[in-house]
């Protein structure tokens, strides 16, 4: 059954993919009490993509999801309903959970608590974005802005199959994935990740992987630039056109999140991966298009 | 003596100050054997901040040095070129040195020779950068994006002094130093610089730095952006309008310098402190543009 598949280059790229395969994925929504979480939410209902379960209070049942005809569960606080969305995953009768209004940390302990959470045991917790620069012709895929501070190496070889899973679902056959470093040297002593990106390097071309092209240590401007690549006289299978950064850790990723967003105009779109289904996190400062971006990226990697 | 200061925001304000204050540094150039760094000579020396003494082969002084009337030292090769360079700065006969087409390495060698080299005992080496982005009213300084892996106690305590005597000399009052990390909490057991950073905010309120305003661990955002502080209700006297930057280590100085150079079109300069004179040290794929700038900062800082 031979299908025409084209990469995905950009978020409307990704909303068009989404219609035309006729994808809507339920989502269960914590704590919407805010309206940027709501635009968002209306925005991916409207495209066609989610059907969202509102977890809220009486007030927003009121004012926001009876007149749009929204599924909703009633709670009285944020804790509340962290637990009572994470209950509908568990039953199986979601596919997405997103952050509303409510601390990181109450929806996460109720993500992860050992009894009735939502994470698997022995999966790698992580976090990963997609972001999309008017400077890169395609969608930069990273890991990890916001959970693992320093990946060991368990962590990192989980952060790889993400991110080639993530690659795949936009239809990239060959992922290219660059190991990110401040230079292109190994350097054992002062950077003990840098042999392990030797290794990873080295099983990547076993196929531990899978269809996935991996390299590094790379730096910024080498994974991304061919013309860089050419001026040092580097040698890389990635060639300057990486679709995706394993970050050495959360600082670096962490800051090249908020620097794109800031100072680039960066669309982006962010997940959680390794809990039962996708977690969109959206933090307060991310606008009404990251949000709804982050929905429609969940709805294509959600199984 | 009350005399008009007004604070440099940008380069083409740089260029002017030198050329107002009628600065004009004696600046050695070692092994300049390539066309970016010899234009970027030329040019600093048609604006008139700089009067180079070329450490150069006898093809460049025929080829380069005779037709601008440039002094020159012959030598035969890179290695000769970096010690020939420095036993200039020995001498007290000039007040930059910047680097040309050689290996980093092969310059720094000479630079931290023990016997012959130009590093006084117990200073701190590090690299500092200044940036002018289209998305910020004003420059940004940081360190370190080329020296230090993770900067210790002293060696972190030496780059905020540069750094405010950095601004101090671009007429920046009170400059406002941010600690950057990837939130703005406190959090000793993964990230124990973070505790460095409250103590430094406290020397610094005891006066320590001199006139300063350090607040931190602040992210790249609350650092740079007013809007985002208050989004994110956090109180800072730095009020997101950071005049220079600390990075916990050189994967994150590291990356946001080439994050912004790619993907924001930064224009940047960049020196070397903690040697006897500033030392301009760009990397092959800089633009001409960036090493004029470079012996900008240089002149401006060198004493």
């Amino acid at each position: 059954m031979p299908e025409e598949r084209k990469t995905i280059n950009d978020f409307k790229q990704l909303i068009h993919l989404l219609k035309e395969r006729k994808i809507c994925k339920r989502t269960v929504v914590v704590w919407p009490e805010e309206s940027h979480t709501q635009e968002a939410v209306l925005k991916a209902v409207k495209e066609g993509f989610i059907k969202p379960i509102l977890v809220c209070s009486k007030q927003t049942l009121e004012d926001y999801a009876k007149k749009n005809n929204f599924q909703t569960i009633i709670a009285e606080s944020p804790e509340e309903a962290a637990r009572k969305a994470v209950e509908v995953i568990r039953n199986g009768d979601a596919d997405i959970l997103m952050k509303g209004f409510l601390n990181t940390d109450v929806l996460l302990r109720a993500v992860l608590d050992k009894e009735v959470g939502i994470r698997p045991k022995d999966t790698v917790l992580t976090h990963i974005t997609a972001a999309k620069l008017a400077e890169y012709p395609k969608l930069l895929f990273f890991t990890d802005a916001a959970v693992i501070p320093f990946p060991n190496e368990t962590q990192r070889r989980a952060q790889i199959k993400y991110l080639v899973d993530f690659c795949h679902a936009f239809e990239i056959e060959y992922p290219k994935i660059a190991l990110i470093h401040c230079s292109e040297k190994v350097d054992e002593r002062h950077f003990p990740y840098t042999l392990s990106y030797k290794m990873i390097k080295a099983e990547a071309a076993d196929g531990l992987f899978g269809k996935c092209i991996i390299d590094g240590p790379l730096d910024m401007i080498t994974s991304c630039s061919l013309e860089a690549l050419r001026i040092k006289q580097i040698e890389s299978p990635i060639n300057g056109q990486a679709d995706a950064l394993i970050f050495p850790d959360i600082e670096a990723g962490n800051l090249f999140y908020k620097t794109i967003t800031l100072f680039c105009h960066a669309e982006t779109a962010a997940i959680l991966q390794g809990t039962m289904v996708p977690v969109v996190l959206p933090s307060r400062g991310d606008t009404i298009e990251s949000k709804f971006y982050s929905l429609a990226l969940a709805s294509l990697v959600t199984r």
